[in-house]
C-alpha cells in the first residue's frame, strides 16, 4: 500500500497537521494520539515526504561532517567504520549526512558554512587536537554538536564521547611490566592528536610507577597504516638495546609490526610481546592474526552509533546539560603477550 | 581580507549579478570579464555564500550517494578509498556529498527521495548487480548520474566508469598457466556483483583456451575481508587435490589467504602462487607483504576522482552523449608468482 500524509490522516480521522505534529514529536499532541499515529505508520509503511517535513519542522534531517582531504591525505579506514555506526543509527531516524570535503587549512571556515547553509541540524567533530580552536568555533554556532574525543589543555565544557585512552595504555603497559618487560616500544598515531597523546601518557604513568623511563628512541608517531607499523618496528629491532615488547595504536599498524618481527626471525609472544588497541574493524580482527593479539578494545562503530543517537536527540531541544561520556576499554589477553625473555 | 560579493563587485566595478553569473559559468558573461572576476577571486580569497549561490543558480552543489546499512552489514574499506577520490575532486569545485544511509531493501526508494529532495545535483551508484533495476530507476529521474561498474544482461546505454575486470583476471590466469599451473583457485567478492562475475568470466576464458576447467570446489564468494580470505584458503588447502595457485579479488582477502598458506607451512611463490587485484588501498600495499604480491592494479581513488569530475561537469548541461569509460588494469609481476611445483 502506498500511503501519503493525506490518506493516513483520513484513515485515522485526524487532520494532516495533527498527524504531522505527532510524527515530529510536537508536545501539543497527546500520548494516546501519538501512539495511534505511530501504529498506523507501522501498519501502512507510510514514509513522510522529506521536503514537506522540512518545511513543517524547519529541520533538515541531517548530520554534518567535514572531511579533510587533499592530494597526499590518505583515506582512513577508521573513519569508514565510524561512519557505519553513525549510519546504522541515522537510518532508524530517517536522517542523512552532509559531508563537506575541505582542504585541511579551510576546515573551520567549512564548518561555519555548513552550519550557515541550513543543510544540517547538527555537527560532528573528530580527530581532536591538544588545543583545538575548532571547539570554540563549534560552541559559537547555534546548532548542536558532539565531539568524538577531548581536548587536553582546554576546559572540557562541551558535549563529547571519548574512550579512556590513558587508562587503556596504562593497563596494557602494567600487564607487560608484570610479565617482566623493561624495554617497551610504542607505535602510535600522529603526535598532535589527543588520543595519541593520552595513550603515551598512560604508558608513561605505568612506567613511572615502576621506576622505568619512556625511551624516545623506542617511540613512533604517524598516520596509522601497515607500512608505518612495519618501518617503525624494523627500526626498533635495529636498536642496540631492542625492546622485548611493543604497544600499537591500531590493528593496521600491528599488521606491519608483526611482519617486521616475523621477518627478523622472532616469535611473537615468546621473543617479543605485542599489545594493540582494537577498534573492532571487521576487516582485520586481532583474534585472527597468526599469533592472536592481546588488545585494548573499544568498538568504533558503537561510538558512531551512540554519537548519532545523541546528536539526533538534541536537535530542537534546549537544555543546559552537557552530555559527556568516557568509555572504558577492555583489556583482552591473547597469545601475543608472554613473559619477557631472559636478557640477551 | 574578508571579502563578500558586494565588495568584490565594487572592486571590479561590476554589478553583483554579473560577478555571480561569471562565477557560476553563465554564458552571457564574456570570457574577458570572467577572467577578471576569477583573478580577483584568487587574489582576495573570496568564497561565495552557499545559500545565496544556491538561490541564484538553483544548484545544491552536491553529489548524492546511498549507503546501504544495517546491523550485520560491515563497513567497507573500498568505499572509504573511493570516497577520498570523490572528495579530492569535489573540494576543488566546492561541492559536498549528501549520503543517505538506507536499509538495503529501501535503496531504490531512498534514491528517489534523494533526487526529489532538491538536496543533490547528481547521483552516484556503485556495487552493480547483474540485472540491476536501480539503473532504470536512475534513468527515470531528471538529474545526472554516473554508475561505477556495469550491468551484464542489460543494454549499457547509461554513463558509467568501469575497469576491465574480465581482462584483468584473464591475463592473470594466463600468466599462471604459462608458469605451468593447472589447479587454480579463486577467492572472489559476492557472487551477485558484476565485478566478481566478470573476474570469474576472465579466469574461465583463459582456462578454457588452454583446455582447463574451472573447478567449483576451488571457488569462494563473500564480502572481501581478511577472515573470509583465510577460511577459503584453508578449505582449498584441505582439498584432496589442492591448488598450486590462487587469484584473490582484494588485498584484504589476500592477507587472510597468505596467513592460511604460511600456517600450512607452504612458501608463497614456490609452493603456491598468488595474484591479487589491487585497488591501491594506502593502508595495505601488495609490495609490502612478506612476499611481495603480483597484482592486477587499478586505483579506486582515481576512479572516485574521475567520477566526481564527470558528475560535476554534467550538472545543468543538456547533452545526448553518454560518457562511458573502461579502464584497463595493469598486471604487475612480483615475487608471489613462480613456476608450478612438480606434481605431488
Amino acid at each position: 500500500m502506498n500511503v501519503n500524509l493525506k490518506k493516513l490522516a483520513e484513515m485515522l480521522g485526524l487532520s494532516q497537521t495533527t498527524v504531522s505534529r505527532a510524527l515530529n514529536g510536537f508536545p501539543e499532541v497527546n500520548a494516546e494520539t501519538r501512539q495511534r499515529v505511530l501504529r498506523a505508520v507501522r501498519e501502512t509503511g507510510y514514509r513522510p515526504n522529506r521536503a514537506a517535513q522540512r518545511l513543517a519542522t524547519g529541520r533538515a534531517g541531517s548530520i554534518g561532517l567535514v572531511m579533510p582531504i587533499a592530494q597526499g591525505i590518505d583515506s582512513d579506514i577508521h573513519f569508514g567504520e565510524f561512519l557505519a555506526g553513525l549510519g546504522e543509527e541515522s537510518v532508524r531516524h530517517d536522517f542523512h549526512f552532509v559531508i563537506n570535503p575541505s582542504a585541511p587549512e579551510d576546515e573551520e571556515l567549512t564548518f561555519k558554512r555548513l552550519a550557515a547553509s541550513g543543510n544540517v541540524d547538527a555537527l560532528f567533530l573528530a580527530y581532536v587536537r591538544e588545543n583545538d580552536p575548532r571547539i570554540a568555533m563549534l560552541k559559537s554556532l547555534s546548532i548542536p554538536f558532539v565531539v568524538h574525543g577531548r581536548t587536553i589543555n582546554q576546559p572540557t565544557d562541551y558535549p563529547f564521547l571519548d574512550i579512556d585512552n590513558t587508562g587503556a595504555f596504562y593497563e596494557a603497559t602494567r600487564l607487560l611490566i608484570q610479565l617482566g618487560h623493561r624495554r617497551i616500544a610504542l607505535i602510535n598515531g600522529q603526535s598532535h592528536l589527543t588520543f595519541a597523546i593520552r595513550r603515551k601518557k598512560g604508558m608513561v604513568r605505568a612506567l613511572d610507577e615502576n621506576g622505568l623511563v619512556f625511551d624516545e628512541t623506542l617511540s613512533h608517531n604517524s598516520p596509522m597504516t601497515d607500512e608505518y607499523g612495519y618501518r617503525a618496528m624494523e627500526r626498533f629491532l635495529g636498536n642496540p638495546e631492542p625492546p622485548t615488547a611493543v604497544l600499537c595504536s591500531s590493528t593496521v599498524m600491528a599488521l606491519g609490526a608483526v611482519r617486521a618481527i616475523t621477518r627478523a626471525g622472532l616469535t611473537i609472544g615468546r621473543d617479543i610481546s605485542l599489545i594493540t588497541h582494537d577498534d573492532v574493524l571487521p576487516m582485520l580482527k586481532p583474534e585472527n592474526f597468526m599469533v592472536p593479539l592481546t588488545t585494548t578494545r573499544s568498538s568504533l562503530r558503537a561510538a558512531g552509533s551512540r554519537i548519532a543517537s545523541r546528536l539526533i536527540s538534541r536537535i530542537g531541544v534546549t537544555s543546559d546539560t552537557v552530555e559527556q561520556e568516557l568509555w572504558r576499554t577492555e583489556l583482552i589477553v591473547r597469545a601475543s603477550t608472554g613473559p619477557a625473555p631472559a636478557r640477551r
